[in-house]
């Protein structure tokens, strides 16, 4: 099994350095041009492609996870630190609105001169995930977009992979060091308290989490317990449910099993995304044709706590009185779990939805079946946010321009005939939702917008052109 | 003395009924074409000029402020609510971005078509502010944003102006239904217990408040602890502080003289934006100046709770054992306290800065003299986050590039020579900052770019042209 918390912890004085020197690399890394901390992240990804090898070695015997898929997801975690340094030469990113004097003013007095950029918010705590353990971890997408922002990160490792994140650390911190970036900017801090004393002190800025909702829900309350309360960006829990109409369920029955099934059990059920819930006609023959899927052979899921914690979340629904076993199930190894799909009819559990629909992570999957269309728009209206929400469709089922509204005031992703997992980095991509999905519906956690949730505007009224950032003077 | 809240309380009935309406024209509302919130946004401002007559009647009986003031406060408000209807007719607020599908997208894996827009939060509370009795009251500008962005508004009326917020809501109330808006658009709530009850109402998605720091602070704490947290824009509390270098207090001593005097004691002291501390050196004539300065006559406070509490605050001050009077501070009445500027020196109390740098709401001033340029680049970095900051300076003052970028870490905007009291409504307008000036330093409560914290990015991924938005599809 991998490292607990009690073997690496980050001790109160070297916390005290970490947070000093962050502070003062606060002032000169978020003034530094965009295209000279743009360069640094480019530094940052070609000195994680140098230590490839080892990096995956570490990774592979810390998390278990397969080499194509670390291969990937480091890729992913390069890729990533590019586009923020692409945004970031692009210049956009800084919101710059610009309105002159104006005498005339229909307002009642004249407007003063008035200019707005974004500037960054100052330093940062990034909790890692564990199921990321490159692409949302050390490196991954909070770090690089708050380094893209102008904010030093203090990374706070997850226990899960201590070995890779203070690899990690040690290649992103040499690599910022290399492209002159001030000392403080980057550092890794290790231990639960550490986590916890790091995100209470006055220094930190804004703090950015992904794991789980009990565990985020915590972090978040001690963020906003402050005597001065802090952003905090919590992605905690999401069932991504899935929607079948009867037109798809006729239509492409075995695909829709298929789909489901590679997508559920992708990386053992162990991504955010992972649609945990999907909703099909009761008469159709997808429950018949998902009881006789061929499910993956067992995976070892990622450490300990993740274990437990499917165990735990599959025996509540389980223990259900409307839930049963429709395929899989036939391991009583917590580390490496059967893929398992359980099933139940919505209209008989719409009166006891509490704790039916929250996620368990890992590969265990919620079928849901309904009588009448109508079911899935009621359904929706009562759904917790969620990342993401599916409809499996054709074009002319009446019954999709009722449930895409819906589905889209619960999720801050909707798919048509995809699957959740696989979350791309984009311009327009957007990974968020109303709480538990997340702790802030207005941000997202992956693609550039990300950038966002570390800068705060600030304008400048009535500075001459000399006084005023380059960015904001006329021309 | 004005109405207590014990005179007018929305009954649990009321707000169920209120609740549910709101719920309910969410959907309807949100998804009305823009330009036809704008129409509604218009129409409800016309029929506020139409009503101008009787409101300024009630305004001026409630709140005591003079006739002129209010004019151009509801002025101010009618213009905001144009301002939001130009923002949606302009479409741009939607911060639509559209990524088409890309096989070769360098991430490793094909990109999907993404297209990402901004949609409303869902039915949203705003807390009326004492302070600005129609432009941060019922139909000010935390309301017109939300309204914009697509969100309907329970509004808690401020219990200083209680038939002013009843008149006001009949008004806009019946404005929104002449202009199609569905019937839970828009309502006024009454009491501060319904305010809260309100606030806890799973059906609420955001909230958002301008007042004191105690009662912000409360109501943040109850929306952050919620089971289901919702975002809550808070603007609480600033001080506004000015830095007169020494090159401006040798050229332009009397005029910064009199503009201090004119910006603290305007509306009797009653703007968040009041400068409560002017930073001058002590050499200079500034404290002389302003100790023979002409104050204006005592004016009226708003109400009971604001006399009191400017009272507490101003003898909190006083008690401090490095403060006098400077100028002022005849009067023993709470309810017309004569404008009152203190003094300290800036070296004598930085080892206790504690109390003494909050907000005095009201005609009461803070002067503290430095005997070095340097201390005020000191002073700014232990600073609380404020609304705005601002120097009085030269153009050739060496501590002017070394001090605003301090500044400009601490608060929302920062002022070249001007006053920061009168805030403009414009696109680049930025009235926020880091706490306690609010409680969500990455936003803005004036200005057009306050619609953003009502929406949330919503993205559609793999949608066939007729099943987008019409505002997602290509062209």
């Amino acid at each position: 099994m991998t490292s607990t918390t009690d073997q690496l912890q980050t001790s109160a004085g070297e916390r005290e350095q970490i947070l000093s020197a962050a502070a003062e690399a606060a002032a000169p890394w978020g003034a530094l041009d965009p295209t000279q901390r743009a360069a640094a992240l480019t530094t940052v990804a070609e000195a994680l492609e140098d230590h490839a090898g080892e990096l995956l070695e570490v990774a592979q015997r810390e998390t278990r996870l397969p080499p194509g898929r670390l291969r990937g997801e480091l890729t992913r975690t390069t890729f990533q630190l590019g586009l923020f340094a692409e945004l970031l030469r692009d210049g956009g990113y800084r919101g710059i609105q610009i309105d002159h004097a104006d005498p005339d003013w229909p307002m009642g007095a004249p407007r003063p001169d008035l200019r707005r950029r974004l500037e960054p918010l100052g330093p940062v705590l990034v909790f890692a995930a564990s199921n990321f353990p490159f692409a949302f971890s050390v490196a991954g997408g909070d770090t690089a977009s708050a380094l893209a922002a102008g904010c030093p990160v203090v990374l706070k490792a997850h226990p899960g992979h201590l070995e890779l994140s203070a690899r990690t650390g040690a290649v992103v911190s040499d690599a910022l060091r290399a492209a002159g970036a001030p000392a403080g900017t980057f550092a890794v801090v290790f231990g639960d308290d550490s986590g916890r004393q790091v995100l209470l002190d006055p220094r930190i800025r804004a703090a950015a989490f992904t794991g789980s909702l009990r565990g985020g829900r915590a972090l978040f309350d001690l963020a906003t317990g402050r005597p001065d309360p802090i952003p905090f960006y919590g992605e905690l829990s999401s069932i991504n449910p899935v929607f079948v109409t009867r037109g798809a369920a006729q239509r492409r029955a075995a695909e829709i099993a298929a789909g489901f099934v590679a997508s559920f059990t992708l990386g053992a059920g162990q991504f955010c995304t992972k649609p945990g819930l999907l909703v099909v006609p009761a008469d159709s023959t997808l429950p018949q044709l998902l009881a006789k899927a061929e499910l993956p052979e067992p995976g070892p899921l990622l450490n300990e706590r993740i274990a437990y914690g499917h165990t735990e979340a599959r025996q509540a629904l389980l223990d259900h009185q409307d839930v049963r076993v429709l395929a899989g199930g036939g391991t009583d190894d917590p580390e490496h779990p059967s893929p398992t799909m359980l099933v139940t009819e919505l209209g008989s559990v719409r009166g006891d939805l509490d704790g039916l629909f929250t996620e368990c992570f890992g590969p265990t999957a919620l079928v849901a079946t309904y009588a009448e269309e109508a079911e899935l728009v009621d359904f929706a209206t009562v759904l917790d946010g969620q990342l993401t929400a599916t409809i499996q469709g054709e074009e002319s089922d009446a019954i999709v321009p009722e449930l895409l509204p819906e589905l889209a005031r619960k999720a801050g992703r909707v798919l048509w005939n995809q699957w959740p997992t696989g979350v791309s980095v984009t311009y327009a991509q957007q990974h968020g939702g109303p709480y538990p999905a997340t702790t802030a519906p207005t941000t997202t956690s992956v693609g550039t917008a990300a950038i966002e949730r570390f800068l705060r505007p600030v304008a400048y009224q009535g500075f001459p052109a000399a006084l005023l950032p380059t960015d904001l003077r006329d021309q």
